[in-house]
């Protein structure tokens, strides 16, 4: 049988370099464990528009089409700021996604015992947090239309619109119900549906999938406003949580920020199955591009190992393996390893990117 | 010259009990301080429903367009879930901000000294935090058009459309520099521009209103998501934050929840002078209608206090009133007072709605 294929997309800023540290990992696979990927690369983001003047070519996303995995870094920067916003780097990210037909987003946030002084919250609000937002992640208001800004009378207005099929509704809710059975078999939905249709209709079918198919999973709604209230006060009330695109986005980076370490987590964007079982998938660090650090082997790269061990886990079935991953990051932690951003009044030992992604590799 | 006038619309749930205290504040200043005002009462809400079959009366309505000043407790409860989205008692409250056309809904996220350490966030991160989140209130995916739930082929769909005018952004921009400059001179804009056409002209009007008129205030731009993780993370790094409906309803609970204390949180939602040259005004707590507790004297009735010093200060230039209620506030605070939501591990002098109100009367 062939090797698994990872298309990797290093992008910009920092992306190339917390992905050499992957590639360490991937490297470590196929000598030691012969688990061995035909890995290809090529360029997304502000690098592939310097190149073929659109933030990902047409060739590219072909290639993503048929590999089994995609590995992603990071897109944007400075200098791509002023391009139109059809050009920007993540258009390239945003056609990966819809493309690929995406709709699950999982961004687990977690919270490592030896970060837990990290967070700007207290200790006792976030030590063993573990919570998975879903976030629906091909429509919404990020691709609805009619969207634009257009001239009316004399001045100018900007439309997005929110849509949502029920179909789409309910795909991400059975992905948010399959995770949860794996999990606490919780699961609060969240939406606006006190103000927005596009929110009742949301709230209605995430209930009917529910009651008709996973009824014994335990199931909540909120509002994304109180949600996101909760998530500050008491995040370990909450399991699995599902929402779309949009308050997804916030949510997720709000729940991410409570951990306190960005450059820890992880994120799988999963879509339907492929004629060989696996979903289509792409898997990629929270953080951005980082550009004011990019190049001096200040990133961490653990955000980027932990994609890695998610596609182990969602893609290629290779659920211990990637717990093999998950706990050499925990052993490098407890050893006192620190990049750059880890670095916080308990100090530790610090390291450059290659040095934590060399100690990664040691700990497997 | 008549009195000022007021409407209070207590609304539901513990609405009634904290408007009750504020209606001793209102006397202690006619008695005590020769400042009088023309009180008028009336519903609004699953109350207002109850009566009329709708969350706002016409002639509700009416009232509220000609005072000086509306104040409001609470609409919303169990009992009113089930409603139709057309008469659900939110939508009297959204009702009231369109038609009154409170485009800017000011809200201050403060943290009292003396309730420091409620917050789930860590002391130094919240110790004296003052922000003030500019939130536009009128328009965006709350009253665009198209919106529904419609059936295509054989499944419904969900829309809501975001949509804004250069003059809805300008208007509420001015408002978040018209405040800046009698604070610390900051504003920090929201949106999404990096995928939202919404957002990009959001960005540009924002920046045109400041670099014409107000080009000494200090001005940076953020997505909304790195928006609610900076607000997690460091919230003091900002000053005014100005922001959509939609992200200012998620961002201002966030920062409300950030002081650990939503029970103190007041708000005003302001537009245009009327002909005396007040602007229309509705003033209100930050909190729910609470229908758990209400009834039972728990209810902290500080938040709607505020609100009327709000009202004070935004709609009756009585700014050193507005800041002796908030001294009075402080007052009984650090001497220990506490309603239910406000005890802590340290403990304090538990009292009830009617204590806490009379407990400020006196300290005023
Ligand atoms: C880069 C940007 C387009 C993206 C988004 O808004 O989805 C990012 O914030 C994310 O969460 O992956
Ligand atoms: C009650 C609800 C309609 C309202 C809103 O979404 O605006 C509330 O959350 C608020 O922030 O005032």
């Amino acid at each position: 049988m062939a090797n698994p294929s990872l298309l990797i997309l290093a992008g910009d800023g920092i992306g190339p370099e917390v992905m050499a540290e992957v590639k360490k990992i991937i490297g470590w696979f196929g000598a030691k464990r012969d688990i061995a990927f035909d890995v290809s690369e090529d360029l997304v983001g502000g690098c592939a528009y310097d190149k073929h003047g659109t933030p990902l070519a047409d060739e590219t996303m072909a290639k993503a089409q048929e590999v089994d995995a995609v590995l992603l870094g990071a897109v944007g920067g400075p200098k791509y700021d002023k391009l139109d916003f059809s050009v920007k780097p993540e258009r390239g990210l945003l056609r990966l996604r819809k493309e690929m037909d995406l709709y699950a987003n999982l961004r687990p946030a977690q919270c490592f015992d030896a970060l837990a002084d990290f967070s700007s919250l207290k200790k006792d609000v976030v030590a063993g947090l573990d919570i998975m937002i879903v976030r629906e992640l091909t429509s919404g208001v990020y691709f609805g239309e009619p969207r634009g800004i257009f001239t009316e009378g004399n001045e100018r207005v900007g439309i997005n619109t929110q849509r949502y099929t029920e179909s789409e509704i309910a795909r991400v809710a059975r992905s948010a119900f399959e995770l949860a059975k794996r999990r606490d078999n919780k699961v609060c939905s969240m939406e606006k549906a006190n103000v927005m249709e596009s929110g009742v209709l949301w709230r209605e079918v995430v209930q009917e999938v529910h009651d008709k198919e996973y009824p014994d999973v335990e199931l909540s709604h909120m509002y994304a406003d109180a949600g996101a209230m909760q998530l500050t006060r008491w995040p370990k009330q909450f399991d699995v949580i599902v929402t779309d695109n949009l308050f997804g986005d916030l949510l997720s980076d709000l729940a991410a920020m409570l951990t306190g370490s960005l450059g820890m987590l992880p994120s799988a964007s999963l879509g339907a199955p492929m004629a060989n079982g696996r979903p289509k998938a792409l898997y990629e660090p929270v953080h951005g591009s980082a550009p004011d650090i990019a190049g001096q082997g200040k990133a961490n790269p653990i955000a980027c190992i932990l994609s890695f061990a998610m596609a182990l886990r969602y893609s290629f079935d290779l659920g211990d393996e990637a717990t093999r991953v998950e706990k050499a990051v925990e052993k490098v932690l407890a050893d006192g390893l620190r990049t750059a951003d880890l670095m916080g009044p308990e100090g530790g030992k610090p390291v450059s990117t290659s040095e934590m992604g060399d100690a990664v590799v040691k700990a497997l």
